[in-house]
């Protein structure tokens, strides 16, 4: 594959929004080349869960998934959320097709550990488990993968991945086809030097500029996992990886993480 | 493509049973040569309606499909049973991929006219209208697809189709690739002589003895309408469509619908 593969990523921002999400779609559509969508779930799972009565459990600031939540989120992430970008996709004249992990064997992973916290259907991906043969095939038939986060272990059992997670491990897998850049996008158009002025933007991120900034207090909290997420895909050959915001997909713009 | 295709469709009596989806599960997955799978939804749409409050809506003894009806089943057939059914086919060693229509532009659908009675997000399949070529091209990658019967318009509108329909329609489609025969699965073994008597299966049925059996008064009701839609499959291309047990999945059984 001679063109590049732009890996995008959303989260609530975009879907909870349904003006954001026509907008999101129509400028995602427009990106040339080989792309692949990965979409978080939302506030519908979480409506959903209340809606049924189903207590939202957490530990430590993470849902944990039981049975029945695991059923809501497949349904809210796998089905409403999925077909729901896909068909808007296909009128905007993307030829998309939404996958979870068990769809053609395409990512498979492994539950969690029970200890110390048991997150019940929670998996983590290896990206030596994305199918990269079946990736490449739908981006050669110039369809467009569309990934919940809802993956299999291969032993007919689903799991509800985090997002950032399987964005980092597919584009990390799509390095091995093509030269690939990720592009992560979130409310803030990008990583800020002050969190209360938007105009802030660090443009660039390095290895080597990464550590001052944290010891100079500008990355902390919520930002420096990301971050951390972003270098590694670099060194495991992602070519860049872009945070920024899901208004300004086609512009210059966000920071950029890179070698 | 050589081999022949075989295209079964489940209903209610399998997807609300999980003893009985494991063991078609395995079934299915022995079935030799390119295969695709069609499924309804069974009644968790209905109970999932129900828990949250919304009416089902029926005319003349159909489901109205209003929007918040649409969700549900988009819920349900395209996230919940069809992750479920596609996992435990991977877990059987079946390559499953899971679509619905809007996937791939694989199935495009237009909505039933509302008049005279106005179903909702309905919709009616035309053969023409399926992406053979993308039918083609999966089963060629070994893979089966498992369609769900939500479909979409082109438009960026799903729309909630009867799965009958569905397998009916994806057959007449790969008729044009290579010869197809078609499964419909149900609850008895077969069209039955005598409704009370599960051994009267009625083996072949033929254009020639069909009017007889209508004449006689051995089919009739709902039956009526499944051996149209089978003689219309056997006019336009389909090899075969035998409507049978669906324990019975690999037996020589049930009855036989073919010129």
């Amino acid at each position: 594959m001679n063109a590049g593969i732009t890996v995008v990523k959303i989260g609530g921002n975009v879907i909870d929004n349904p003006d954001a999400l026509a907008a999101f779609v129509k400028d995602f559509s427009k990106i040339c080349g080989p792309k692949i969508l990965i979409h978080g779930g939302g506030k519908e799972a979480t409506r959903l869960s209340a809606k049924l009565g189903i207590e939202t459990k957490m530990a430590g600031g993470r849902r944990i998934t039981d049975r029945d939540t695991l059923d809501i989120v497949t349904m809210v992430y796998a089905g409403l959320i999925n077909k729901r970008i896909v068909s808007m996709l296909q009128a905007a004249g993307c030829n998309a097709i939404g996958l979870s992990g068990a769809d053609g064997n395409v990512i498979r992973a492994s539950r969690r550990s029970p200890l110390p916290v048991d997150y019940g259907y929670v998996g983590d991906i290896n990206p030596e488990n994305i199918n990269t043969k079946l990736i490449k095939e739908l981006l050669s038939m110039n369809l467009t993968p569309v990934f919940c986060a809802i993956n299999h272990d291969g032993n007919g059992g689903l799991l509800n991945c985090n997002a950032d997670s399987v964005a980092s491990a597919v584009a990390m897998a799509c390095a091995r086809i093509a030269p690939t850049n990720l592009i992560f996008c979130f409310e803030k158009a990008g990583v800020l030097r002050d969190i209360n002025d938007e105009t802030s933007v660090i443009s660039n991120i390095t290895p080597e500029n990464y550590d001052a900034l944290i010891a100079e207090g500008i990355i902390d909290g919520g930002m420096l996992p990301k971050i951390d997420n972003a270098l590694k895909a670099i060194n495991e050959g992602v070519k860049s990886v872009t945070i920024k915001s899901s208004a300004q997909l086609l512009a210059v713009s966000g920071t950029c993480i890179s070698r």
